[in-house]
């Protein structure tokens, strides 16, 4: 019993060392166990996550709400309170685990607990007045999804992003200087100019000259002045290449070199930090007999608190695969790779024979058959010929002229050709999948793919049949062409670097979306009630807000459909904004329509999504680059090194090491009783894999500061 | 008379060496030197220039002319043949000196020769017709601009970006898989929408997935879906989250990694080349009885035809700075970095007192009295505060309301206050002249920008006394605040990485100029003719192109002014395609009124400034990642040791050196005679010394791989 604690707070310093949570707030009594346990479980997890996104969609609800998700004021306030109830209990569960002095210390559970706070006095308000007010603190809500478990990577970006913060600043403020300047300069030029509303005033001036930071009124903002004197170009022409060609490029450099400075600054710290997440764990797996010795029955028992899916076997071969002296206990140094170890996935070195070898005898051939097919180097061409066929034929589908749209579909993805080439496609998958035996077939992201692939699209024309109409069917078939670009090298490094990217898109994308519901609560707040059709006619936007309910008219500019009358047009609105153009039409109207102030809130939403695109540029160009760099120091031959490793085990010294008989037995079927079995453990090629790699030399460095530090300190 | 051949041969093989020319088109007999010398001197370089800018500068006179610059088709076109004929002569000449086989070797001689031949073919047609006809080749043009000894580094820069091609054209053929595929889908999604005019075609749908591709008609394209139906926002949505923000990110990527690997290797290049280049020449200036040496009277001899303006007592450092050994001549070693020597400037390390030291007492005692001010630790923190004072002083005057723009302006830059600062800068100013003396007060650059700031100002100021409604001299009056940037660090890297681009920036402008000047010919061979004015009627961006000649109009779009009526117009036209901002404005007015397939004249401009600005971006990322490493790497101290070289010349030695008594005469004045002198050279802190310290390894490296190559070719 007193081991089963050991494994479990050993466990527990094992997670925060992978969540990089400091250990001040560890449970140091055994005490503190079961309010640790409360907090550190999947229901904790799982209820902060769901309650926290059911507090999101309470935007969708409440006013001004999307017409089909409309609720009455006391049953989405009843809602309102019950998630804040739960998010509070679980915070003081948390509180009374961590205790409640350190509330200080977490600057981030601080904040959480003031906003729950306001939040659910905002919320009694509301129940007990029955109607909603102003309340911009709605916008604040992200702050508990942020706050879950699952949204770890979040919290790093969004601290990765504040980190980058400084040298943004930095270059704001030579960017305001320039649009000051030229403001004034513009003011002073044009402003004489009736006709001109971009210069009338200083701040029409500095709103045309932020504007055009963005292009987004270029040329308009120039003609009126153009059509004075041509000279007049030079204004603008000077100001879009100083700034927009020189300092925002330049924005983009100091954002980039910040960025990859922090990238692997984080690398280095979380390498430590898992160190002393060992190190701490470590001392609670040794015994009085061996203080330097962790062994098998003390691994195993970590293993069912730390990882309890690894099966038996793998707690074995990771176990194994950490003895690298092979004493059968391990070091303090050894068990330092356990991070690593638990992600390695297990197969034998030599598979028995393929899954047909026993298999009725014409099957066999057919099995051994296809495998040479599969096998055979000149298959693949086949294969691409295939594609470039299929390809041909779409293309020559798409130039046939059909008389409706629907037998245009149906031309293009349920016809003949579609066919031929979808059974050749699935003839050359079962080959694959019989020659190979499913595991190896499936095991390949390409074979997934394809396979994938094939039938949706047969699955999509055969719903063409079904149901003419749906036409967007047609993209299905063309996906397979995707499969040629894993011919040239370059487009392998491009798809490789987005799978390095995968979970910094997620992330991004979740920042984007916080972001999002940030700022659409504040602007439906603030503009939900103002109607934007025929408004602003003393404007130079009010074309885009003429509407004319009568006619079927053949142009339309229907802008006054981006407004934020429900969360998700405001949604849409502000992806709008974030993609630049013709911002400023939107800002300009409810300049009109609200007041003229109301611009610092599109401005500032400019400023936030440029902040963060800016950072997502930076790291697609670090990311594409360690890839390169990564590529380059690594040879084929080191990589499989890298991402291998192999494991001997033989019976005999098995059985000495594992002592519980009703193990060993289950062992018995991964094992050769009296023989010996190699395993090959691959690892994923994830980044900090690659790091770990290319990092070494710095690595030994790191570690051996740590060291001497620790010697110094005595700790 | 054979040394001075030598002299003169050496020199031409430097010359090489730097402009990177191959050495197969040397002239290797004494006959072939006459030809060399009318092809390498300032008349030849200056005449190349002159007529090539004359040419470029005919398509201002020919038809579509600028009103002012029209010209009779006899004379523009007499002109032109004058201008083609000195190149033709030009051109001749140069072939007489590398050999007329030589030509085939030569591509791009070979494509000159053939360009001014069809040129002066279509030249003698103009002229004997007597009128333009279309004449498309007048693009072509800047070729021969390009080809001068003046744009060698717009060649440089030219081929690194056709270098750079080869991965935008594998991410365009990825970014058009994608365009393609959303064309398919949104034409079969939306065309049957009736007022929908972004759908209608396949073609139609193209080309608006094309220009979302820049998100220049959005959210214009997506609002007649939008209106149909929310849900086809997921459409778009898709769509720039996929094209624009992945995959163009990652054409940005693939890019900079490109550029970064064609820049070290084109310095490595050009070390070799340079080093090649040295051995050369440094046989030529060898005696039969000292092989391996080169003495003070040779060098002193090539330094003459090499370097004319260098002084004779700079020779004698560059000498002395070469001589490491101090043994009185040149190794083969020590001659390898004539390159980096000649760049050196030099001044005596310790210079006699301060030019006031002799003058007048009570004048020495204000000029002692000025240094020590100057020198004062906290006299740049009043200089800052002044500074800041005028701008607070320029924020009221702005704040200030007044009756009319022209007293507005006369309050903000010709008031008390005004001038109150300009003289407290003046004085400034004053201060450290007489403190430090000029030479060391204008050698610092920000001295420099203060001390023109200031007095332009001044200028600007009594100007607008003189002319009221010059009212443009506003923008002088703030330049004194950019100052206060010298202030952050991050400031100073970004000011010093525009430095390191200044060159580069200044061949893109010119590599931009050329490719405007070639589409502008084009532009106006096509689409001079067509009337905008009212045009385009029943398409999407009619609304642009109303034209109402009475009204006083408070909003008008005057888009008919963009067009391609003549060069000049043609350029700013150009310029607002670059800046991509409602391009598809301009091109689908002349889609509508010249052809549909105008198009493809206005997305390959797109396509080849992006290419350009994408090199750009690139570049800019490349050079401030390269100063920050540099700055990483090298300490102050360091770039101190590397920016300056140390020459000790005692009288003695140096009349040993030098016997002829003329010269020794003349350097009296330079050095001390029968004492020490010691001087100081200093480096400029271009791109090339950066690298050269940076690469120090990497340099030895491939020195000793080249002298391997060597022993073992047996040259
Ligand atoms: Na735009
Ligand atoms: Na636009």
């Amino acid at each position: 019993d007193h081991w089963e604690m050991n494994y479990h707070e050993a466990a527990i310093f094992l997670e925060e060392g992978e969540n990089n949570e400091k250990f001040d707030s560890h449970p140091r009594h055994p005490s503190a166990l079961p309010a640790y346990l409360l907090v550190h479980n999947s229901w904790y997890y799982g209820l902060d996550l769901t309650f926290s996104i059911i507090l999101l969609l309470l935007a969708l609800a409440e006013s001004p709400s999307v017409d089909k998700f409309q609720l009455p004021v006391g049953i989405h306030g009843t809602l309102e309170l019950v998630s804040l109830g739960v998010i509070g209990v679980e915070l003081a569960l948390k509180l009374r685990w961590i205790g409640w002095t350190m509330i200080l210390k977490h600057k981030r559970t601080m904040v959480k607990g003031i906003t729950l706070f306001i939040m659910v006095l905002e919320s009694v308000i509301v129940l007990v007045r029955q109607s909603s007010h102003f309340r911009v603190t709605r916008a604040l809500r992200p702050i508990f999804l942020v706050d879950t478990r699952a949204c770890g990577a979040v919290r790093r970006f969004i601290r990765q992003i504040l980190q980058s913060l400084p040298p943004i600043l930095d270059m704001l403020v030579l960017l305001l200087f320039f649009v000051c300047s030229y403001s004034l300069l513009g003011y002073f030029l044009f402003s004489e100019h009736a006709t001109n509303l971009y210069f009338r005033s200083l701040s029409d001036s500095f709103v045309s000259m932020f504007v055009l930071l963005t292009t987004a009124n270029f040329p308009d903002v120039m003609m009126p002045s153009y059509k004075e004197s041509k000279w007049n170009a030079i204004f603008f022409i000077s100001y879009i290449s100083t700034v927009l060609y020189v300092l925002m490029n330049l924005m983009l450099a100091v954002v980039y070199e910040t960025f990859t400075g922090i990238e692997k600054d984080k690398f280095r710290k979380l390498l430590l930090h898992k160190r002393k997440a060992c190190q701490l764990a470590f001392r609670l797996l040794v015994s009085k007999q061996t203080p330097n010795m962790v062994r098998f029955k003390q691994f195993h028992g970590l293993m069912r608190y730390y990882s309890p899916r690894t099966s038996q076997r793998d707690v074995v071969l990771i176990f194994r695969q950490l003895n690298t002296s092979g004493t059968g206990s391990l070091t303090e140094d050894e068990f330092l790779g356990i991070y690593d170890a638990i992600t390695l996935r297990w197969r034998l070195k030599d598979p028995p024979d393929p899954w047909f070898s026993a298999a009725w005898p014409p099957l066999r051939m057919f099995c051994r058959a296809a495998r040479k097919i599969v096998t055979w180097e000149y298959f693949e061409h086949i294969v691409y010929v295939l594609i470039v066929g299929n390809g041909l034929a779409m293309f020559i589908r798409v130039l046939e002229s059909s008389v409706s749209l629907e037998e245009g579909a149906r031309n293009f993805c349920a016809s003949w050709d579609t066919y031929l080439f979808l059974t050749l496609f699935l003839v050359e998958a079962l080959l694959r999948i019989v020659g190979l035996g499913w595991g190896e077939y499936i095991s390949s992201g390409w074979n997934f793919f394809d396979l994938s692939v094939t039938l949706v699209a047969l699955i999509g024309s055969l719903l063409l049949l079904v149901r003419p109409n749906l036409t967007v069917v047609v993209i299905l078939r063309p996906l397979r062409l995707l499969r040629l670009f894993k011919l040239k090298k370059r487009y392998r490094d491009i798809f490789g670097t987005l799978v390095l990217l995968s979970p910094l898109m997620w992330s991004t994308a979740i920042v984007m979306m916080v972001m999002y519901y940030f700022f659409a609560i504040i602007g439906m707040e603030l503009f939900a009630k103002y109607e934007l059709r025929d408004c602003c006619t003393d404007t130079a936007v009010k074309d885009f807000y003429k509407y004319d309910p009568t006619a079927n008219a053949t142009i339309g500019y229907y802008y006054y459909l981006n407004n934020f009358s429900n969360l998700l047009i405001s949604g849409v609105t502000l992806f709008e904004l974030t993609v630049v153009n013709n911002w400023f039409i939107v800002m300009e109207a409810y300049a009109s329509v609200a007041h003229p102030s109301s611009r610092i809130f599109f401005m500032l939403f400019y400023l936030f999504t440029m902040v963060v695109l800016t950072i997502v540029v930076a790291s697609v160009l670090e990311a594409f680059r360690f890839r390169i760099q990564y590529k380059k120091q690594t040879s084929k031959r080191d990589e499989e090194q890298m991402l291998h490793e192999e494991v001997v085990v033989d019976w005999n010294s098995l059985q000495r090491q594992v002592q519980e008989p009703k193990l060993l037995e289950s062992l018995q079927l991964d094992f050769v009783p009296g023989g010996v079995s190699i395993y090959i453990g691959r690892r994923r090629r994830t980044r900090d894999v690659l790091q770990r790699h290319m990092y070494i030399s710095e690595i030994a460095q790191w570690l051996q500061e740590a060291e001497e530090q620790e010697r110094i300190t005595g700790i």
